[in-house]
């Protein structure tokens, strides 16, 4: 069982930098529910990911982790979406917050933060860092 | 009033770039408290800042939304620091998870995420996003 959210209000004149980040992460929160091994195509040979303070570099370590996930169901609530220019070409730096709830957990909230970066048509993720707030771990 | 406390644990072996990001993060988070007009020395003029959905561009318009915060007191407790490389020379992803308490309102988690460019012997802020944990705002 799976389910993606993102929560108003929606901007009300969103730019293309913003709809590029809502699509990523409709595209990203939707394949973590039901096509996590479809990831390898966002990941790339260098990338870093950082899950809850464990690094993983490189798309075959990221890939691992995350198909080493043990929920069955997972229901994604996305709060915001905040996407900046970095400067360099075709390189955009995206913090997303959010709730999510996997099995019968009670909802947690979470923040994760990528560096995307554009090759021909499409994005792949060079940075990737995923927390669950909590403060007592 | 003013108080910043770095929680643990504090990584057993830590590297050099997680030593970079808790130097910065005690630098940046003690100005915020007590001496915020000196964060101009850490934005360049093209850096980008989005203080809970609001985009500021340049030094100067960070540097003016930071000053009109109007808290008398603010208290950090950081829980966690990642950073990573980001491929480019002397650039560095970083993403702060805590919690802070401003004057009488009760504490409530935040998340900030930064990438940092060192420039001869220092660093300045290529990007800043920062976010309050709510969801219902």
């Amino acid at each position: 069982m799976c389910e993606f959210v993102i929560m108003p209000p929606i901007p009300a004149r969103p730019t293309e930098l913003h709809e590029l980040g809502r699509a990523f992460a409709q595209h990203y929160y939707t394949k973590i529910c039901v096509g996590r091994q479809e990831l390898d195509q966002l990941y790339a040979p260098d990338s870093v990911m950082t899950f809850e303070g464990l690094e993983c570099s490189g798309r075959e370590a990221v890939m691992a982790k995350l198909k080493a996930l043990t929920f069955k169901s997972i229901h994604y609530s996305i709060t915001s979406i905040d996407c900046q220019p970095t400067g360099l070409p075709n390189t955009v730096f995206l913090m997303v917050l959010g709730q999510l709830k996997t099995d019968e957990d009670p909802p947690h909230s979470f923040c994760q933060t990528f560096i995307l970066r554009g090759f021909e048509a499409s994005f792949f993720i060079v940075n990737d860092v995923f927390r669950m707030v909590l403060h007592n771990a």
